[in-house]
C-alpha cells in the first residue's frame, strides 16, 4: 500500500494496482476480443488526427474506429438504462452545468456511457486511462469523435500514461473544478505537478480501494485539501462487486478456464466475507461440497449456519479438488499445502491481490511450469502431480470471466450522483475529508436500477411514514444498517 | 412506544410489549407442553415454601417441582455449551465476584442456565419474570431449590407482577449494582421509586427493542444516569434472532398451524429485511413461488438479485396463498387487501408487532369469525370466502412455534458478556450512554458457540497479522463492516 | 410380509401393516386433535342409531357429530378442488352408474371427498376402516347421516375390525361389484368368506404396498381371479408420497419433536432413493450439511453430482447430529453405531418399516428409556451419553407430522380414475393380473391439479403432434420415461 | 428422421445429424482452441506418411503432431479414471481378445482414451470420424503414431467422409466383428455396401439418438440382422447428457456468448423434461426468476412443486430477458413470439434439434441481422429492437461451451462395456434387436465413477439381502425405476 508521495514506476505494478477494483478493470478482458492487436505501430502521441469536425483535442489509436466504438457504445447503453435515465430526469437543470471534469478510469464502451452522461448533464471532460492495457480503442475513437477531450490507448507506455495524464489536467485556458479518479494516479498527478489546482477543485471522486486508501491516508494526514466522496464503499457497488458478482464470475471463471464439472466436486474456500459468500453459494447450488476456512468466528459461525464446514486448510488439502482464496490476506495458500494437493487440483483466487497464493514458491527447479491455455498453467511436480494454477494467482474475475454491464452501471451511477452531489452542495457541507456517499443517494441509485427488473417500490403512506418516523423519500435505514 | 415516565397499566399490553424481541419470549410456547396448568388456585404470595437448604428467600409456585426443572435446565445445558464453557473458563478469576445482579427476564430452562453461570463466575442474583405469562414454574423451582432469590410464576396478575420486581430490587441489607432487563420494567421501576440505588449501578444490560427504544429515549434526554449496554444490536443475536432463525421458524409456524403444503404455493412476504430474506430463503427452497413488496430500493434490488419479483401488495393480492409481513410498520395488510384475497389464503405476521395487519378491520359484523384450532381463526365473508388468520396477526413464531436453545445460547451468552464488560471497566470507559457491545465480544461470543459445530477457526500468523494490520487476536473487522 | 392365506392375529400389528403407505396413513395423526377420546364407553355395536332420514344402514361412533364431521369434509373439499372437478366432468353421464363400490380404507375428511365424488358418479357404496385407530369419528357420522354405509370408528377391537368389514361385504340384496382396498384385508377377507363373490367383481383398486405385494403374490400363484390396478406405483402418486411430501415432512417432524435447529446440523441420510433426496434437498436447503449412505452405484453417483458426501455410515457416526434412515432395509443402523453416536444424537426413520434402526437391541438392562415427550425417547447410556430416537423407529413422517391434503387429494383421484376405468373397461382389456394405471390416466389426474396452482399447460398445434407422433391429447410420454 | 435406405447427401445436415447426441459432438467445440486452422492445404488422402513403427496403416492431417496430441490425451486420461480402472481390472483376461472394432465416433482426446482402452483389452480397431468437423488433428496423429488404423481430419469433404469410413471397413485380411457408432452412417454404410460383413459381426453399438431411432426402425422392419445395444438410454448417460451437463452448460453458454447477469433476469424455460430441469435449476440457483411452459401435465406438476410458474408462452413473452427451448419439439418459438418480445431479449435453445426456434422466419427483408459475436446474431426490428439469438437456434451446448471430460467418461465406459457385454454373451442371449444395457453393467459404470468424487458405497450383508430380495452386487432396483 503505496502512499501518494511515493512515485510509482514499475508498469506491472500499476496494471495492477487498480486490479483491486473488480468492476472497474474486469471489463477489459471482454474488450480484448474486439481490439485489433495488430494495428499498425506508430505511437499515437506522433500521429496527426482530426476527427469530422475538425478539433484535434484528443490523442487516440486511430480516429477511424469511431463507428465501431459507436456500436459499442451503443449496446452497453442498453443495459445502462439508469445513467439514461439520469440524463433524462437531470437534463432541464443541467446540475453539471459549469462542471469542468477531469477523469482517469479505463476506458470503455460504460465508462463511455457515464462520460457522455456527465456532458448531457452539463459538465466538460477531459479524459486518460487508468490502466495502460484496459482501453478500448474504438471506444476512445468514438469519445473523440463526439467532442471528448480523451487521451488514451490500448498499450501506452509507463511515459505515454503520465502523458496522457497530463494533457487532461495541464490545458490553457481550462482549468479542472473536479476530478473522478480510479487508482488515485490522477489525483497523485495534481498534488504532485499543478497544487494550486486544488484551489478551484469542488471535490474528488475516487473508486478503487487502493485509490481510497490513499485518500484516507492523505486525510489523516491532514494533507487533504479538498473533499472526497469515497464511492467504493456504497452499499449498493459492494454488494454488487462482490456478492452477486462473484456469484456468476467464480463459474464463469472456472469454466472458461478448465471446463471443470462442478458436481460433487470438494472445494475449499479461504475466506467467507462476501466475495467468499457470493463463490460459496454458486458452488453449493451446482452440486459442490464447499469447506470454509475463516479466521473470524462471526463469519465462521455464518458459515456453519450457511451450511458449510469450517476447518483448517490442512485438514482438507489433500482431498480438495479445487482451492479458491478470497481473504484480502497473503500466503494463504503456502507451498506446504501446495505440495500436499492431490492430482489435478485447482488453484485460483478471486481476493483483493495476487498475494494470497505464494505463487513464488512454486518457481523453484524441481517443478516443471507448463502453460496450457491463456491463464492456466500446469505446475508439475517430481512424480508427474499437477496443479492447475489459474491466473498465475492473480484475480480470476479479473483475468478470465468478464463483468456485466449492469454492474458496471452501478458503479457508474454512483459515480455521478457522487460528482453531482459534491459539485452542488452548499459551502460546509463537506469539509476537506473523505466521506461515504449519502444513503439517501446510494438508495436513489438503486432505485434507478429497479425498472431493469420490472421491480415496482410501495410507497409509505403518510400514516405509515409517520409511525416510522421516517421521510417518505428517504433515507430509509440507519447508517449502521447492514442489509 | 412509551416512554419510562408512561406507567403502563395494561397487562394485555404488557405481555406483548416484549414480544418485539423473539427469542427472548419465544421459549414460553414449548414451556406450555410441561407446564401444569391444572395446578392448586393458591397465589404463590400467600404460600409458605421453604427449601431443602431451609431458605425461603424466593417465591415460585411450588418449589416441590424442582426436581423436574432440574431436568429441563440439564437437557438445556446440552445445547447451551457456550456458557458452560464460560464458566470454565473464566471460572477462576471469578470475573462478576462482588457483583449483585437484579435481573428481570422470561424464566425459562434456558435463563436458568444463565442465572447459574453469573452465579458460578461470583455474582449473586434475584431475579423476576418480565412476562406475566412465560414463566416455567418448576425451572423457577429448581433455581429456588438451588438458592438463587426467584420471584416469579405463570399467570401473575398485574399487581404481582410489579410485587415480584420490588421484592428484587427492595431488600433490606442488598443492594444491585448491575441490572438486566428485558423490556425495560425493572429499569423503570427503579427509576421510579429507588432512584437512589442507580448510585450503586455500574451498569444495565438490555436484551429488548423496546427496552433498548426506552434507553436511547433516556439518554437523548440526557435522563440516563448510568451506561448501558444494548445487546439487541450485536450482529450474532441480529442474525441469529433475525435471519437465521426466522428461516426455521416460518416453516415450523406454518405447518404447525396449518399443514399446509409449500411446494407450488404462491406466497408474498411484505418486507425484504433480515426477518424477510430468512422466510423467503426458505419458502424458495422448498418449492414456493415468493413475491416481495418493499419500500426501501435497496433491499428491494437484493430481492431482485436474490431472485424474487418485487410488486406492490395489490398486484398479486388475488392469486397468492399465502401473506407473510415482516416490515415492522404498520396496516401494511388492509381491510381491502383482506376483501381481495382468494378463498383460503393463509394471513400472519413474522414482524415486530401485531399492527401489521390491520386485523380490526376484520372485526365487523358482516365477517364470521370461525376458531378452527388453537392460534387459526377463519374469517369467513358473506359469499363464503374463508382467509386463515393465524395467531390474530400477532407474531407467528411467537405464538406457534419454538425457538432452538442454540439461538437463546448466543442471547444468554451476549448478556453475560455485556454484564461482564460494564462490571469490569475501568472508571470512564463507559459514560452514561448506551453502548454496542465491543466487537471483540461479539467476535468473542461467536467464538464460543463454534465447537458446537465442531468448526475450527484459522489463526493469522504473525506475518499476516501485520500485513492485514489487525491484531491476531481480532477484531477483525471495522465497525462498519456489514458480514 | 405375509400372504393373504395368513390370518393375521394381532392388533398391533394390523396397525403397522398399512403405515407403509404414508398418505393413507399419516392423516389419522392430524385427527387426533378433533377427536374426543373422552367419549362414551358404549360399543358403537351395541348403540342403536338413527340419521335424519331414519336410516339406521351404519354403525358409527355417534350420529350427532355429523356436523362437525360435515364442517370437516367441507374445508377437505376446498384443497381437492381435483375431485369437484371431477364430480362436475363426469357427472352428466354418471361413470359408475350402476358401480357397487365396497371399501375399505382409512376413514378421514378426505376420503369423505372420495366416498361422496363416488357417490356422486353414480356408485353405491359401503365402507369400513382399514386401520382400528384412525377413523375420524365425526367424519364417519357425516357420512352415515348423507346416506353412506359406513361401519367404523375409532378404536376398534380386533373383532370389531373384521365385523365391520363383513357387514359391507355381507348384505342381503347387495352384492358388491368393485372393490377398493387399503391394506389388502377386505380382498382378504372376500377370498377367505365370501369368494363368490368374485363372480362379479369387476376389478380391485389397491393402495397400499402391504396390499399390491399381497396382490402381486396371488397372481404369481395363479390364485388372483379378476383384475387389480396398483395404484402405488402411479408416477404421480409416488413423486408426491415420496419425494415431494417427505421433502416437507422430515423438516416437520424433526421440528415437532425435538425443536431442532437445522443450521450448520450434521446430517446422515441413509439412503438415496426418493424419499431420501426428498430429505436431503431439504435439510440442505436449510443449512444443514448432510452425508448419504448407499448400496446402489447410480444413486450414490446421484448423491455426488447432488453435492453430498457419500459415504459408509462408520465414517461419520461420531460426528453427525441426525441419524435419518429411508433405505426400506433392516438394521441399517445397528446396536454399535448406536453406541458409537455422540451425545444429544437424534435417530429417525422416514423409511418403510420399522425395521431400519435396531430398536429392539437397544432394550437392554444398561441403558434407560426416558420419555420426554410424546414420541421421543432420550436413551441414556452409562456413562450418561443421550441418544434422542423418535417414534421408537417407526415411521417419523407417520408418527410426528400430518399430511397436506393436497397430496392425499393426488391418492384419492388416482383411486377414483382406477375405479372408473376398470368398471368401464370392455371385456378383456383387463385379464387377472395387478395393472398400473395407464400413463394417460396418470396425466389426467395431474391436469386436473394444476388449476390449484394456477399453472396453464400448453397444447400442441396439429403440426407438432405429427413432427412429434403424439396423441395432442396424451399420453405424452413412453412408459419407461423417468420424470 | 431419415431411414437407412435414404443416402444422406448434404455435408451441412450430416454435420447435424449426429448434434442430438450432446457429449459426442460437444466436444470438437472445445477442440477448435488448438487446432491449427493455417495448415497446410494438402488432403491427407495425397500424403504419404510414416510414423515411428514404419506402419502407414492410417490417415490423418499430420503425423508430426503425434506428440501434441498425446499430451491431450494424457490430460484426458486424468479425467477418465473408470476406463483406466477398467484397463486395470479386465487387463488380465483379455475381454475383447480376438475383437476386430470398427468405429466411427468424434475423434478427440477423450474417444482415444476409449480406443486404447478397447486396444488395452485386446481388440483390434480401425477407426473414422462421425463428423466432418470434430477431428482432433493432433489426437487422431497420436493414434496412428500409437499404431491404431485411424481415418480422419478435421475438414473432411463428404467424399473423404464416405473414404475413411470404407478404409476402415473394406481391408483384405481384416474383417470386424463388432461395431462401434456415433449416429449410423457407418451401420449404414456397411448395409449398403458390404451386408456379408454382418455375418462375422457379433453386435453394434450406437450412441446418438438418431442412430438408435434408425435401429430401432430396422429392427421394427425386421431388417436388423445383427443384436445392438442402444447405449443412449443408459440411466446414467441420460443423467449425465441431459440434467447435470445442462445445469452447467445453459449457465457456461449463456456467459461465454452474451456476459449476461442471471441475478433477477425473467427466464421462460420451454420443456420441463431432463434438459429442461438441469437449465432451470441453474438459472434459479444464481437468481433468476424461471417461468415454464409444457405440454406434459406430469412433468407440469413437477414444475409447479419445484417453485416455478407454468405458464403459456404468450402470457409471459413480453417480459422475459431469455427464452430457452428444450422440448424436443419444432416452431415452439414462432415469429409471432419473437415479434412480442421485448428489446435486448436473449433466445436460444438447449434441446433436440435446430427446429425449435423458427429462425427461419426471421429471415425476412424487413429484419436485419448484424454478428456481433462468434455464435452471437443481432436480429435488428425496423423500431430498433434487437434480439439476441444464439448460434442461430442450434444446440447452445453444443455450439458454445464444453462438456466436461468426466462426462465423455460416462459414455466411453458405457460404450466399452456394452461392447464387452455383446462380444462375449452367450450364443442367443441377444436375438436381432435392440437392447438396453443391463442394468447391472449401467451400476458397474456408475461404481467405476464413484472413486472420482471418493465415495463410498455400503455393501450389503447377507441377512440384509435376504431380506430384500437382492443380490449383493446388484442389480439393486427394477427395470421401471425412475431414480
Amino acid at each position: 500500500m503505496q502512499e501518494f508521495t511515493k512515485f510509482p514506476t514499475k508498469t506491472g505494478r500499476r496494471s495492477l494496482s487498480r486490479s483491486i477494483s473488480q468492476s472497474s478493470t474486469d471489463s477489459y478482458s471482454s474488450a480484448a476480443s474486439y481490439t485489433d492487436s495488430s494495428d499498425d505501430e506508430v505511437s499515437p502521441r506522433e500521429k496527426q488526427q482530426t476527427n469530422s469536425k475538425g478539433s484535434s483535442n484528443f490523442c487516440v489509436k486511430n480516429i477511424k474506429q469511431a463507428e465501431f466504438g459507436r456500436r459499442e457504445i451503443e449496446i452497453a447503453e442498453q443495459d445502462m438504462s439508469a445513467l439514461i435515465s439520469l440524463r433524462k430526469r437531470a437534463q432541464g437543470e443541467k446540475p453539471l452545468a459549469g462542471a469542468k471534469i477531469v477523469g482517469c478510469t479505463h476506458i470503455t464502451a460504460q465508462t463511455a456511457v457515464l462520460i457522455e452522461t456527465l456532458c448531457a448533464l452539463g459538465a466538460q471532460c477531459r479524459w486518460s486511462a487508468c490502466n495502460i492495457y484496459s482501453t478500448q480503442n474504438e471506444v476512445a475513437a468514438a469519445l473523440a469523435e463526439a467532442g471528448v477531450a480523451v487521451f488514451a490507448w490500448k498499450g501506452e507506455s509507463e511515459d505515454d500514461f503520465w502523458w496522457c495524464i497530463d494533457r487532461c489536467v495541464n490545458m490553457d485556458g481550462w482549468q479542472a473544478n473536479m476530478i473522478l479518479d480510479d487508482g488515485g494516479d490522477l489525483t497523485h498527478w495534481v498534488y504532485k505537478k499543478y497544487p494550486n489546482v486544488f484551489k478551484k477543485i469542488r471535490g474528488i471522486v475516487e473508486e478503487s480501494v487502493t485509490g481510497v486508501h490513499r485518500l484516507y491516508q492523505l486525510s489523516k494526514a491532514g494533507k487533504l485539501c479538498v473533499p472526497a466522496m469515497n464511492v467504493n464503499d456504497s452499499v449498493t457497488k459492494q454488494k454488487f462487486d462482490n456478492l452477486y458478482c462473484c456469484r456468476e464470475s467464480i463459474l464463469d471463471g472456472l469454466k472458461r478456464t478448465t471446463d471443470v464439472m462442478f458436481g460433487g466436486k470438494q472445494v475449499v474456500v479461504c475466506g467467507y466475507g462476501e466475495v467468499g459468500k457470493g463463490c460459496c453459494a454458486a458452488l453449493k447450488a451446482l452440486g459442490a461440497i464447499v469447506y470454509i476456512t475463516e479466521i473470524d468466528p462471526i463469519c465462521a459461525l455464518q458459515a456453519c449456519m450457511d451450511g458449510f464446514r469450517v476447518v483448517k486448510l490442512n485438514e482438507v488439502i489433500r482431498q480438495v479438488d479445487v482451492v479458491i482464496t478470497c481473504t484480502g490476506n497473503k500466503n494463504v495458500v503456502t507451498r506446504e499445502h501446495l505440495d500436499r494437493m492431490k492430482n489435478s487440483c485447482i488453484v485460483c483466487n478471486m481476493g483483493h491481490s495476487n498475494t494470497e497464493i505464494d505463487v513464488t514458491s512454486l518457481r523453484t527447479p524441481e517443478l516443471t511450469w507448463e502453460r496450457v491455455r491463456s491463464q492456466v498453467d500446469h505446475v508439475i511436480w517430481p512424480d508427474g502431480k499437477r496443479v492447475v494454477l489459474l491466473a498465475e494467482g492473480r484475480l480470476l474475475n479479473l483475468s478470465c470471466s468478464t463483468v456485466p454491464t449492469f454492474v458496471l452501471s452501478i458503479t457508474a451511477t454512483t459515480q455521478a450522483l457522487a460528482l453531482i452531489e459534491l459539485y452542488n452542495a452548499p459551502d460546509g457541507r463537506y469539509k476537506q475529508d473523505v466521506y461515504l456517499l449519502p444513503k439517501k443517494m446510494d438508495e436513489y441509485v438503486a432505485s434507478l436500477h429497479l425498472p431493469s427488473f420490472d421491480a415496482h417500490l410501495t410507497e409509505l403512506t403518510d400514516d405509515q411514514a409517520k409511525y416510522l418516523g421516517l421521510n417518505k423519500n428517504g433515507p430509509f435505514k440507519p447508517n449502521y444498517y447492514r442489509y
